[in-house]
């Protein structure tokens, strides 16, 4: 194989039999050129393969038109897909290429990905998480416009978009109360991650708002998974609490919630009401009876994110922006 | 006598008598070239051993250390993340950085990206699809390496790899009759693609070789989704024919045929066993029983494209390598 950037400018006026500055003419589009050597010069340029350094072409231009997408895991993992699809039609929308690099969290290759978006003159950056946390990204993404997607840097030094975790606990708690709910059971993650403290402080509020007192009883925790899910119901039921639904932390937890309550004899949504979180697609419209959930805004912060950075924004006086999207209530079968 | 491992295009050149751009010109079947000087270079080829991929190596002086992944859906979806995750970690063992643009099949975006990818002079690129099938790549991928992972072009002009679909669905038959089953029903998904019509080549030459005759009342057909096992698991059940294993044709369909199987009282795997297919991450493990399949060699393929592109190749004569990679049993206890 040839590779076509050792071809140069030299080669392509030899092969056309003119100066390099024809070329060079050519190349910039300059209008004084005759038509016969501009053919000339294009049949060389296509004979040889010729493609301009991508930094020539940007000093014509200034503009690559590309944007670079660092992620951890979201190009890996069946989580948060729709961040990437969201982010990827937008950009596509405005003539943009999304180049993205999946670190599997490994900080020597994020560096690595952030030095090789710089030189590739990518027009902005974002870095995005798979789950919504605090992050350190590489101080070199300040380099160009950078926003973080599902996560945000403790300092609040860049802009960033995120799920509103507060308001989707609220609002989940709130549905089942407007249901006539009282005794409601928490399936907890055991990690006390961000998503998890929003939520809980949301449940909490929705309940007081409601003049319901919050009964440690019901909480149970476990793994964010379909086995964490199923012992946490377990251990509810087994212990005999009172309780008509269940907020689960994901849809996974749900996936097992709902094994163990068929294990005791009861029914979904007849005995138990159950709702879940994230709309992960793969489960929550798939279980029997399907999962209402509330949904992680992955998409619409992927669209989010890059609108940020390629349309005019507001003078801001309190610092970066921290966008926080609506987790929007999904309806089916479970309540 | 010429170390055969040294032989550069300039050694090439110099034994056939003409330039190192003619040599490379042949070397890329580029048409521009005389017969005469063909004929030159060919005979030199021969002559001094010369491999071209060591060329690609040699020529490479300037590396940029990238390669580009193009994917249709495998950052944006659910089903087939491991290859991102396999390609990317061998990726990055060779030091290499991995620019993935997804673009959800849109050919303008597709050709578009490839341009960018040549533009930033990637060593390579790698063209993978969410699930195999054959495609049309843009002509523009083989300006450089290039391979085609989880797909392959009908005229096999370009190196693939793909999983041996025909092969898992051997093995997969295999293993039930092994214990024992005889009367085999198969959730099929309706769309005829690659995967479905191998698998059932597989099963079919299984049956055949241990004297058991194929009974078209054992299959049933439906979405490749939990409800389309659903529906397919009932319309066997309701039937009323008589079987002891289901092989689905994914695990998604497995879920679905679970619902079904425990509707009608039956139990996995007592009543019934259950194999499915792919080893999807969200969903096999998860399932109660867990679930018993055939893994899709996605992080196997990820790395084998990688490899391909960045070792040296021996000479085929026989066209572009067609790769088929093992779908590995994974044992659960459905069966």
């Amino acid at each position: 194989m040839v590779n076509r950037s050792k071809v140069t400018i030299h080669d392509i006026a030899s092969r056309a039999g003119v100066g390099v500055g024809t070329v060079s003419r050519v190349l910039n589009d300059h209008p004084n050129v005759s038509p016969k050597a501009k053919a000339a010069v294009r049949a060389a340029i296509a004979e040889l393969g010729y493609r301009p350094s991508s930094a020539a072409k940007t000093l014509r231009t200034n503009r690559t038109h590309v944007l670079g997408f660092i992620t951890d895991t979201i190009a890996s993992t069946p989580y948060a897909g729709q961040i990437t699809r969201g982010a990827q039609a937008t950009a596509w929308q405005y003539g943009k290429i999304l180049l993205l690099v999946n670190s599997e969290g490994d900080v020597t290759l994020e560096n690595a990905a952030v030095e090789t978006m710089l030189d590739r003159q990518v027009e902005g950056i974002i870095y995005a998480t798979m789950y919504h946390r605090a992050v350190t990204p590489p101080a070199s993404i300040k380099a160009v416009p950078s926003v973080l997607l599902d996560c945000f840097d403790v300092e609040h030094a860049l802009p960033s978009v995120v799920p509103d975790d507060r308001r989707g606990g609220y609002r989940a708690t709130e549905i089942l109360i407007e249901r006539g709910h009282r005794r409601i059971g928490y399936l907890n993650q055991e990690d006390p991650i961000v998503a998890r403290t929003l939520r809980m402080e949301g449940c909490r509020a929705a309940l007081a708002d409601h003049g319901i007192a919050f009964d440690d009883a019901l909480v149970a925790y476990g793994n964010s998974d379909p086995d964490g899910g199923y012992a946490a119901m377990r251990d509810l039921l087994g212990r005999g609490v009172s309780l008509t639904a269940v907020f689960c932390f994901n849809d996974r937890m749900a996936m097992g919630a709902y094994d163990a309550i068929r294990e005791y004899g009861l029914k979904v949504p007849r005995d138990i009401a159950v709702i879940g979180y994230d709309n992960q697609e793969l489960i929550a419209a798939s279980l029997r009876p399907s999962l209402s959930t509330m949904e992680l805004p992955h998409y619409a912060m992927g669209v989010w994110a890059v609108r940020y950075l390629l349309e005019e924004q507001p003078p801001s006086t309190n610092g970066p922006i921290q966008a926080k999207l609506e987790c929007p209530f999904v309806e089916r079968q479970s309540l």
